[in-house]
């Protein structure tokens, strides 16, 4: 029997923190050999068209709500500009969020303040929104970008509301929330990344009822160009390959069953977690699938930064996705902010689990048994959650292929 | 036998001015089922990591020479970023360019400033750009955006000379360089767009002997993330996925064949043309092959926009691929510009023909028929650029597989 050094058997760690599943290449061949039919390979191509017809059928929205974009990040930087937003104000939006939604406004020219979040659904709400609007001075605040965190919903019926009081330009960062989101006027922009409940490899669409802000966000992916070749507006290029598209069509062709697998990895890390009240999984999420599983951990148990680190010594990859607020990255601390606590709390007290949608109940358990030895939980409640879980095989060989994400 | 009607027989042209083709989709597979067996999809995956050196090897550079990027204009962008090009400035290029090259300057927060290019090789140089400088006020530029045109050369030699001697940011837009390019200290950024030599739908890459810039270029596409995952620098994404690194692969691959087909399609244009003084091909381009091919009109057989007009009735499309320069365009008649008396003129004077890898010789010999029939030059020298040519089969089916571009 050969010896597992323990390197080798440490790094990658068993059962990394996302294992995306695109795909296979039999399913996109159907797709592939139409490119070779069309030989047309990008510059919104007939593929390409095929997705954004697909994606609105999919939201029912009307022809021509969706443009698809290289990635959500381009997406968000352009709707931006597509929506006006003046260069050198300020785009309000969480400090709870990933560095793209801070990368895209500066890129628009604007510069981030960071509000806080309202603990029952991490995300900035029209009301607070307004008080900041009042404080910060109302000739100072060029944009709002709500965030919709790791699939969560964001209320896009009330900034919808909000855009017909105010009139300032809105984009929601709905990068992880394609399950979640209930399009309106006010534009969202979706990732399909790799690790995104549906993926397309790199790629993204900006979805709003709105036509008019789609048309150009479109028109600003394609060097500015507006039928003619002339480059009418501030623009670059963030045109979705046909390649990128044949991908984003197959992954639709398999939603529903992609859906499911998903919402049973989430369902049975509900299952598992459902004696422990100290380890609760995001609000929010009932009902709607999402590619990370978030828990908020008491504080009586500690902070998650010790806690990843004993997770990964047994064998669990996790991850503070969001570190401890986007107003703590070194790109972003310049910016200004408001007093952040429930941020600061989500960074100190959330953390992200192994989550794929082919993770086999077993990997569950053996994440949820690790956990609860870290936190000091295991005893009866570590029973009681793996007597709740079928016997599936272990799925070492899976467990092995480990990509980085 | 069918009537055809004369709006079906126009539209779309019967020979396109480009005619994309790229890697088939069973080319591509072996890479495809790579993709399945890593479940890797982006994010600087090994196929990605096999096209950045599998170009280093092919452009004879060192490891760690190459970035690829999600396209050229954020190749760009990011590498104005990288070299440090202060926002406010001047970025100094040739009015005789893509609108990409504009965008990619306005979004690093550069303001472009045109110059005139030389009539030798429609490019500008460090010569008249020191004069530029001199005249603008070292100050107020920020930096230098040679471009190669339409396959041409930019003498990078030249253009670290320049770079050791004033220490100003200098990226080069090679972005259909791809057969030209001599990478130098200086960056160069190449595009894999469809409509290029070497095509992998989207995309593109930086290249450069400096390897601090490569990597800070590739930080820059992934939210700059420098190891860990905190945002170090003004970033954005622009990732190249590990589908169109596949696609960039399989090009790679067939690249010596694509090469000779470029060769052929331009050597018998050139051969077509030989006894016609008044259509000169683009100099410079000796022994390198370009993805268009573009002539010289002169200006006794009128200005190439009524000839575009008159082209496009005998059912042969043509480019005028960069108008009458960028200043012109909309997006850009803010900015300064020198006296334009050359780009001017290639604006008037310059047309892109009909231009593919497997463009028939009868094509050939039908465009020039064209050409010479709406430039009066029909007649004698008609007759001696046909006999130059075989008489290769008339692919009929080939033409009217036309795809847009």
């Amino acid at each position: 029997m050969a010896v597992i050094s323990s390197e080798k058997f440490c790094a990658p760690p068993l059962i990394p923190v996302a294992r995306p599943l695109l795909p296979s290449a039999d399913a996109l061949l159907p797709y592939l050999r139409r490119i070779d039919q069309t030989r047309i390979y990008s510059n919104m191509g007939p593929l390409t068209r095929e997705l954004e017809e697909r994606l609105e059928r999919h939201f029912s929205v009307p022809a021509g709500s969706v443009a698809t974009v290289a990635n959500a990040t381009l997406g968000l930087t352009l709707t931006l500009q597509a929506l006006g937003a003046r260069p050198g104000t300020l785009c309000l939006m969480p400090a709870w969020t990933f560095a793209a939604s801070g990368h895209a406004a500066v890129a628009a020219g604007l510069r981030p303040w960071f509000l806080d979040v309202d603990a029952d659904d991490w995300c900035i709400k029209p009301t607070s929104v307004l008080a900041a609007i009042r404080r910060l001075g109302a000739d100072k605040v060029g944009a709002i970008m709500p965030v919709a965190p790791f699939g969560g919903r964001v209320d896009t019926a009330a900034w919808d509301v909000f855009y017909e009081q105010t009139r300032l330009p809105v984009v929601i960062d709905a990068a992880a929330a394609f399950d979640s989101l209930r399009p309106g006027q006010v534009p969202s922009v979706v990732s399909l990344h790799a690790t995104k409940v549906l993926g397309a490899g790199e790629g993204g669409f900006v979805i709003s009822r709105d036509r008019q802000i789609v048309i150009d966000v479109q028109r600003r992916s394609n060097f500015g160009f507006y039928g003619a070749r002339e480059a009418k507006v501030l623009a670059t290029n963030a045109k979705l390959s046909e390649y990128a598209s044949a991908v984003g069509l197959a992954a639709l062709d398999c939603w529903p069953a992609t859906r499911a697998q998903w919402a049973s990895t989430a369902s049975s890390y509900r299952k598992a977690l459902a004696g422990w009240p100290d380890i609760a999984p995001m609000p929010g999420l009932n009902g709607l699938v999402s590619s990370t599983f978030m828990v908020r951990v008491a504080a009586s148990l500690g902070r998650v930064g010790p806690m990843a680190m004993d997770l990964a010594r047994h064998g669990i990859a996790t991850r503070r996705w969001w570190g401890g607020g986007l107003h703590e990255e070194h790109a972003f601390v310049e910016y200004g902010r408001d007093p952040l606590p429930i941020t600061t709390e989500l960074g100190r007290q959330t953390i992200g689990l192994p989550c794929a949608r082919d993770m086999t109940r077993r990997e569950i358990a053996t994440v949820c048994a690790a956990l609860a030895n870290v936190t000091g939980l295991d005893g009866p409640s570590r029973r009681s959650f793996a007597s709740g879980l079928d016997a599936t095989p272990y799925d070492e060989p899976a467990l092995l292929a480990l990509g980085t994400v």
